[in-house]
């Protein structure tokens, strides 16, 4: 599974003074952390800096987090063209972009930055009507917006389909629409991969981390191979690591064996 | 999801003395343990003292289980219709059978047992063949022999489809042919219930508490509703409150509510 490190984030109460203030120390110590941990990709996100000042606090977080390893490049997490362009200039490597959707304003700014940059863009299952409630119109959407993306240059491979995390708190339906989305949309393209945010999924309710990493397991059953999720979080990757070697997704079970030997499974 | 204890086993080293000595204190400790936690059904196993003696023994330990809570039914867990028939003489309320299957000899010996007690009855997915390796094999099965039971006068609902686990150690296929096996009869087979004796899977690999509650969050999301499994358990039960929430089996989520309220979840 492609582990996009999640923790990086200025909503977070330690994160936004450390961007504002551009503490380096602070942003380093994150990325180290979470590379340590098994992390594919860091997310960057500066949004709480305000849209004026967002472009130029992302290409400085970014730039700061490749100080500690190019080989793990960034999720640059915008919805705000002007500020992935800016964090793209920095960037070394082929980043993912976090997120195009099918809103047309959003379509329209970021689909020619992902074409151009080759990068991997996550694709969130949303339109001008909104987050979507039931399977069939996040299905529905999903068809519209993977064929729009590779109808427009960018590869099957590159495309990260996200179908948006809904808490079941609040819609009871909101696990298995998720589900029976990733597994529908995966049988009908092939080459394009899943991925989540999990932790909406527990809004509301109490002992969230036990609701989120069930909710992986389940997701890497219905076919998701890449996850946005905190590489710290030892039982969580723990999980994802044997649900993967139960669905076939690692071959001889060698990723598991190798993290139980170096005693990262718990 | 409907618990069965798995603890009372002559199989497990502190119990087979204990059941050949009668130790009355140690079974019913046992019994109360599970009752305490959670558990649904308590698996009764006396095979490991010896063909001869297992009737009389399996009756005793049923006997002395049911001592404990008559809430709580006891699964008779034996392959040999003389044992089955002495403990379901002793035994008060609904019992399950664990287990028939699609084995002649097995099948002619225990479907009238199941069918005159009205008990709850575990069905194998093997026949004189063997262990099935495929899905598609265990599927054929599955097909024969629930429509068998139905024939001969089981109740649907009283009927828990066992697909049968084979360690992903040693075949890599093991976790999907067990996911799909359920998926497939569960659309089939209304009224139909699904139970796993989960720890199979894990067998020859490294931290197997970690892939036995990975492999039951998976299976609750193929359509699994019942488990052979240790109840004090606290994660594995705690994934199977959250699994259940997620996939839209627990309405409200209100036994994951009232499981962390006690305090049940971790």
């Amino acid at each position: 599974m492609l582990v996009v490190g999640e923790r990086i984030n200025s909503t977070r109460k330690r994160l936004l003074p450390a961007i504002e203030t551009r503490d380096i120390a602070v942003i380093t110590d994150e990325a180290t952390m979470q590379v340590n941990a098994g992390a594919h990709y860091l997310d960057c996100n500066a949004a709480a800096v305000g849209v004026d000042k967002e472009p130029e606090y992302l290409a400085w977080l970014v730039a700061t987090v490749q100080q500690v390893s190019q080989d793990t490049p960034c999720a640059i997490d915008s919805p705000n063209p002007v500020a992935v362009e800016a964090a793209l200039k920095v960037h070394k490597g082929v980043p993912m972009i976090n997120s195009i959707s099918a809103e047309k304003a959003k379509y329209d700014g970021l689909m020619p930055l992902a074409r151009d940059s080759k990068a991997k863009v996550v694709a969130l299952l949303m339109d001008d009507a909104g987050i979507p409630k039931t399977a069939a119109d996040r299905i529905a959407i999903g068809r519209s917006l993977v064929t729009s993306l590779v109808k427009d240059g960018i590869a099957a491979d590159n495309i990260y389909v996200d179908p948006l995390i809904y808490p079941i708190g609040a819609e009871a339906s909101a696990g298995t629409a998720v589900l029976e989305t990733i597994g529908t949309l995966k049988k009908e393209f092939d080459g394009v991969h899943f991925i989540c945010g999990l932790s909406n999924i527990s809004y509301g309710l109490p002992v969230r981390k036990l609701l989120n990493q069930a909710f992986m397991v389940l997701t890497i059953g219905a076919g998701l191979d890449a996850a946005i999720i905190d590489p710290t979080d030892r039982k969580l990757m723990s999980l994802a690591f044997a649900a993967e070697a139960l669905v076939g997704a690692d071959e001889y079970c060698a990723n598991y064996i190798q993290a139980a030997r170096q005693e990262r499974l718990e």
